[in-house]
């Protein structure tokens, strides 16, 4: 379909280029490609938008980004360089490109003004963040968004009224190292990613961060990680056991997939799970994207575009979700 | 259906009846109910099993069991305690019971041996090991399966032609506690269980273990844990990739769960999540399990019995995948 | 749920109590007791419309009812004597009742008449026609409503913003009685209902109803009779062969099923004939519907509530999605 | 995937070239093609085969075929004709041809006896007839399946193990002409042939031909025509209406699916469809088919090989059963 909209688009900052470089070394069959894609917000990007049927890309800077900092006085200023650098870039293409606000998530008060000036100074869309926050003096802590601190913050997005973008980061730190030594091939998308999210998205759910912030949107990549295949399983053990138990937390967690999750399809072109999800989570919950330069134009919208799906439900995961939730202004077919 | 086999089925052993019950005091609404239903291997079992339709169980010793223990002699004199245990019992009964024998998994020529005088000389059915085996002087290291020094190990289950089932355990050592402290009521069923074994399973694919052992047959509870939703996901970044990179397993993700990977229903009695199954893992491979006493019969069985499935696939998973993989003697309504 | 809306409900005249009660013979296991049923608007359906979370039913006259008589005389009186008896009735409680029209469908012109009385002088929601009118001196020839002769009533039907329920009838004229006669087992609800309703519904889509009245909104029972499941298929020779060879009409059928189609769950309890529906046809344009008392409340509510969809869905079929169509005013559990 | 087996495969006679061409008009988009493709039984077909990765193919003469001629010498000749001329034809290529009989189904005892002369001695596979034999002087006559005279025959069939497919034809005399005259674009694959099918099929079941003859294999095109869809609510009304109001056959609809019924997926590529008939149907029960040249080998084998399914039924679908089935001799790639 045409006018599609595409909302976990990484971009990096040019003057990282070598850094850049280095790191898709680590990951990418073709680093060079990589670097020159993900370094690129303009004639690139709007090519391949042109090409598949992209209207509109909401950007985001790449993982681990502000995440990895733990200096707080260095993340922060990061995150500031690199809302203005991006702000300045979508000026250029306001209807084809828009922008999550880049938080350093060392203290909450911080992270909500830097917010706030985002999308009231710079029009950005929402925030995007890399799970947990890397902190203490040798970066060995991580400060999950789930603690009682973290409700100024909340409070400041839902004021705001804008989607959080849960994404996952590189999990130095939050995994055990010794377990995944050996195991290193899993790490990243084949499954650390999904597990770090996964328990950051249900400790929001166990810690009441839902209760206390009922109109909080939450985003999560690649159909949900790993939480729509084990809702029902989920659902019983919270409900059946662990209420029972002391889990205080007041709805189900099938009613927070309801009102505060929305998932996309991230990296996950498959037409099983993206029916099931269909069935778990429902199509106005669901959000296309790419992933891209992770994952490629051709290979998301090709898949996407050949669905065979019915209209409804296609325009709204293709788009009007999208255009709803993020109050997007018109774009390329965007009516199409 | 009558005539159902149930293959994650706990018992515990009898002179821990005290540990039992403080143990089921941590997850069970009714722990007095609990330690007398996993105590028993004799009538209130055959008696939920006439009321339920399950022909056959097959037993096996509790999570965390002898994973637990860290000292290797202890480990191995407990396996060894509950084997010659648990073939007492199902000798009163063998057209209704079997078991799958515990290990000790400090040392593989060890745990070998021990499988083999179960499956020779008492009839067993293969064995049920709860994930990683703690180890260390403290209890703080992790065995997995998925090294080199373990082929004697699965050459020996290969030989034997038996099934491994790798259920969770507590995961004790195996996550990170400071990320889990505050999020306890993740801990178990709702997502750490399942990460565990994700995690252990890609491992034995990525480090080469079913390329060595083509006739290797894992089970895995709770249809699958995490990787059937990702199995698109993990397919794509293996082939597309990490193969490139050097990941060096010969076959894909999907032959693999066609070939060496069975999935059980043990505690996930989700009818939407079962139908993606047979997208996904097809019903070949899937196994009726409940997980009592965790779960209870009339949960497992009462949703089974309900299920509009197609006929074949029912008897399949209900009973006939079970009878062939185990090569199970005539029990109760065993052709019905 | 509590609140359902369902509209496919089934109402008998009470001065026919002696043929409904003989109808009521040749397909009901307990004549007496549908007899009773359908005959009732009061107290007995808003026993069951309490006990198994039914906020609000549309009623309508029960099939074939007038497209059964081929005078046109005839059938016009009892059209308007259906509609002024159900009129009465619905106002005893006209938070729980509503009515579709009953109307003969002889003359377009005169149909557009009462429907629009109907409508605009009795507050009814719609119309609900038992497919084709038979017509004719022997009631042999059947009137399709797919030929341009129609455009006048289908005009006041977009004019008045109503949804028309497309209902089958008995095949009497629409088969061929050679054919079925020694098949009769199929008749109805097996086999001929869907299949009358199934060739009508196309005709429109091929003959242009739908191009000619982009805004007409139709709803067909169970499941959409066989059409969700052929919608490839459909689609496929329309588009790739018919189309090419001359076929007229404007939109792909799944725009029509997008645009213009509804379907209701009525008689079709099938969890996963809903789930491919919600893949093929869209939650957007799925209705709860029971088909009451042809279908009991129990088999239709215990499944529904049962349903582990998710929860966006859910209230969406269960009852927004009749609330927004049937514009319908607040009712017993209607915002639960 | 390479190596499969197709079998709703059309061939012609060569003698009715001008026939041919003309019926191809009727329906073909390129009659000329269609009707050079028809022709063939040699390089055109294993240029395709080989390109699209089929190993075998069953060849059937095309429909309407000897269902069409009514006088009942004319068709056995013409059976015979053309069994032995797909015979001689098929001998060049033994491991990538064989053939489905052709039978007049005037008599059963000749039917019975043209079967097993093609079966024991040409070699063929089973019997391929177009739904109902037209029949009577003029035509107007159609003979079906269902009706006890026809015992004989399926006697045989089931004594010579082989299946028997019950393909659609064109709908001459089966359909009430009146009905259709103003719907013609619906004859064909988007209705009238489901419907035809679907028809003889329950005519089958509720007139007990399974039950007399529970070892009988009937195969049904376009995933079970329309079938499936209504399984539950058939076999709701089946089991909950019209066996207590007399219908006599012995088992359910889900019994004779299991044990009697195969869908193939000829001419309906459709992911979501395949997946609901995983549910309902089974994959055991499934066989892959194109329907060439009414479709194309690209169409067919494009979208299958392209199906993320799980690799065990992606082969028992694609070639296992019907390897078993049709006990098929070795052809290319059959163990790929």
């Amino acid at each position: 379909m045409l006018g599609k909209v595409a909302l976990e688009e990484a971009f990096a900052l040019p003057r990282f280029q070598e850094k850049t470089r280095w790191w898709a070394s680590l990951f990418a069959t073709d680093p060079a490609k990589h670097a020159a894609e993900i370094g690129d917000v303009a004639e690139t990007r709007l090519n391949y938008m042109d090409k598949h049927g992209v209207g509109h890309t909401v950007l985001s800077y790449t993982a681990p980004g502000v995440q990895d900092i733990w200096d707080p006085k260095d993340a922060q200023a990061l995150a500031v360089e690199v809302n203005d650098y991006i702000a300045g870039a979508v000026k250029a293409h306001p209807d084809r490109f828009s922008a999550f606000a880049t938080l350093s998530m060392h203290n909450p008060k911080e992270a909500a003004a830097e917010l706030r000036r985002c999308v009231t100074e710079l029009g950005f869309k929402g925030a995007l963040v890399n799970d947990t926050q890397r902190a203490g003096p040798d970066g060995d802590d991580m400060v999950f968004y789930d603690q009682p601190e973290w409700d100024e913050f909340w409070s400041t997005v839902t004021e705001l009224d804008v989607p959080f973008y849960l994404h996952p980061r590189n999990p130095t730190g939050t995994i055990h190292e010794k377990l995944w030594a050996k195991r290193s091939w899993l790490i990243g998308p084949p499954l650390s990613f999904a597990q770090g999210v996964s328990l950051h998205i249900l400790g929001m759910v166990t810690n009441g961060v839902f209760d206390r912030h009922p109109k909080l949107q939450i985003i999560i990549g690649h159909l949900g990680e790993h939480l729509p295949f084990d809702l029902w399983r989920i659902n019983h053990w919270f409900e059946d056991v662990k209420k029972p138990l002391g889990l205080s937390c007041k709805r189900t967690i099938r009613e927070y997939f309801a009102d505060n999750i929305w998932i996309t399809t991230s990296g996950h072109f498959s037409t099983a799970t993206l029916q099931y999800c269909l069935t778990e989570v429902g199509a106005d919950r669901i959000l296309f994207s790419i992933d891209y330069p992770f994952e490629s134009f051709g290979d998301a919208c090709g898949w996407y575009d050949d669905l065979k799906l019915n209209e409804v439900d296609l325009k709204k995961i293709g788009r009007e979700n999208a255009k709803k939730l993020l109050k997007l202004p018109d774009f390329k077919d965007c009516n199409a």
